[in-house]
């Protein structure tokens, strides 16, 4: 097996244990060794109170808790003779970021998850970032605090981890651009007219990966990669023009990234995502994963086109919130997820959501950026807000 | 532009200067900054006094050797009054290989080039190697020189190459497997019956790259993937059943490293043989290329399938070679030789290549190992000899 055996425990805290990155992160912290390998400083879910306390205990944390802070009674009951210390409510959860580690799993999903990990950011641990509105409402914030804290950031999107695997720390200044592979979500060979026809049920069949609701709507139309294509200036420098985006509908090339020599250097693998996990986890040795092995000769070909931005126009809307800087990701993220609760519920169709973000986005172009937290939070309750009122108003 | 500008000019003595590696790597080297960026101290070439003379002259060259003996009065008269140093013949080839240099560009062509990069490796010079019979032929020599010299060895082959720019120094105990692509040929989709009835010109019809008559019948016949499969035993320290072939006719992909984790890491381009030589010269720095860019959505998709076997015996041959160690590949390899010689001048048939290739094999599977230089050429000589001896044997 792996030197990872051969260390200390390593101290790894999640956050968001219950959710489907933190269920991955232990199944794939009992493969690399379980207690043996690992200790677990806290842990963090939300209200499935039982799923919790059995991850903690199986894990042996040494603090749990949950984000409900009604909950708290539930955990300490569900905990009790287990010696596992029981936290609730949004300043547990920034504790639960500030207990010492050697990583926390960053995987609250939301605007939720800011505060804990700005938390873990600040006293400089090192983060293995599943949620994506760190960087997406507060990348600038996130970006200042890294460097003040000092530790690293791991990916554990699959784009993203594919890029940090490739990008060469040395040759930083030699990268063209990368190149972040989507798969375009069951609507890549949809006209315009049958876009705007689906229903939240159809936007949700994911064809390569098992997700939940809103994260496969997203996909659905893009926006999922919109996000991506925010984290991705923020997480490695690039400037807007420096980020592409190419339709692969295998999921099998997780992404790339384009050097000054013409070389291209891309990271592969079935779409499972234990692989980021798993890397971030180990990060920087590489451990055995228990996930399929590429066959080449079966896979017989990996397909590649242009997204038409006319049908995903969520690609464009990044690019300018990526232009206009400031607070335009968050008022983005806000106004999406506004609307996409409104295609839910069935009060707006597919295609109008983007309609939605790009008039939020207009009329909160004045310029803002965040100082702090709050600012962040306000930002983005107030696009949820505008986008609201714009689907309110009588058409 | 790149760092590379900002250092001491990087001296680089060319082997093999006026074949096609020695001309790209000029070529490249003009592009980085010509004489401003780089020393010669030395240049050698074959016949071709005219182009290697203008050669030395251009990069203002140390010295300046012609392998071939009867020629040294030629060369001198070429270069008379440019005050650079000219030599000729076998001794003065290992002579500029013995030059202090930062890197050799080990480029001459066939067993000829041993000597003079062994000279370069006893050194402890950082070799790009362009020449397979190195590792082929006397790959333990090597392997052992390298060691005591201490030097770096940068893959030239654009298969190698790639592996090289995507195999994690610090994580080699996690690498799972290497897999090298193969165009497959102008004859991948050929039956054995077409095979068979093959001329040497149309064999020489390589659908990507452009090389010479011999590496096209090799690549045809897929004994020059045979060789790389030996090479990267010895480049990268793996085992024969760590070594997968697959082919994939578009050559964009131009190999790949798998690892434990599941990750498969790959190094993609343009079928230009620049990137692999500008990758080496500037090696550990990317500099720029004028190399054309991927375009992902232009190449649409890459395509993957397990080589038939039965058609192309020569990478079972490789495996055989590789399990039984010792001379074997300098067998496989001078076999193979006066095969191909055999089947350019067309007195054997595409298929029989390989068919005399393993008799040959099997003839002088005797364990025999290499201590110096001699017996490797003294393999070399009797692999000819007894391939050609079963050629002349009435059928």
């Amino acid at each position: 097996m792996s030197d990872i055996h051969d260390q200390a425990p390593r101290r790894i805290t999640i956050l968001g244990a219950t959710g489907s990155i933190g269920c991955n992160t232990l199944d794939v912290m009992a493969h690399l060794g379980g207690r043996g390998a690992f200790e677990v400083p806290a842990i963090t879910g939300m209200g499935n109170i039982d799923l919790l306390a059995r991850q903690a205990r199986t894990a042996g944390a040494g603090f749990a808790v949950t984000a409900d802070p009604d909950r708290y009674q539930d955990l300490k009951q569900a905990l009790s003779g287990s010696g596992i210390e029981v936290g609730a409510g949004p300043s547990a959860l920034v504790e639960a970021g500030e207990r010492e580690t050697d990583l926390v799993m960053a995987g609250i999903v939301g605007i939720a998850g800011l505060a804990p990990t700005l938390a873990a950011v600040s006293r400089g641990a090192d983060i293995a970032l599943a949620n994506k509105e760190c960087l997406v409402s507060a990348g600038d914030l996130f970006a200042t605090a890294m460097t003040k804290g000092g530790g690293r950031l791991l990916p554990v999107d699959s784009e993203h981890n594919a890029i940090f695997q490739v990008l060469e720390q040395a040759q930083r200044h030699a990268v063209e651009r990368i190149i972040l592979t989507a798969s375009g979500g069951p609507f890549r060979d949809y006209s315009r007219e049958q876009m705007a026809a689906v229903t939240p049920e159809v936007a949700a069949a994911h064809p390569n990966w098992s997700m939940g609701l809103k994260i496969s709507i997203d996909s659905a139309s893009m926006f999922n990669k919109a996000l991506e294509m925010i984290e991705a200036r923020h997480l490695f420098g690039m400037k807007p023009e420096q980020i592409e985006v190419i339709i692969h509908p295998q999921s099998i090339v997780h992404s790339m990234v384009g050097y000054c020599d013409g070389s291209v250097l891309a990271q592969l693998g079935a779409p499972d995502m234990r692989h980021a996990i798993g890397y971030a986890i180990s990060h920087p040795h590489r451990a055995p994963l228990p996930v399929e092995r590429l066959d080449f000769a079966k896979l017989a070909k990996l397909e590649f086109h242009a997204p038409d931005e006319t049908r995903f126009p969520a690609l464009a809307l990044a690019r300018t919130a990526m232009q206009r800087g400031g607070l335009q990701g968050a008022v983005l993220n806000g106004a999406k997820e506004a609307a996409l609760e409104a295609f839910i519920a069935g009060t707006i169709g597919f295609l109008q959501m983007a309609d939605i973000v790009a008039a939020t986005m207009d009329r909160l172009d004045d310029g803002r950026r965040a100082s702090m937290i709050e600012d962040v939070y306000a930002a983005d309750r107030e696009a949820r807000a505008i986008a609201k009122a714009i689907m309110e108003r009588p058409a």
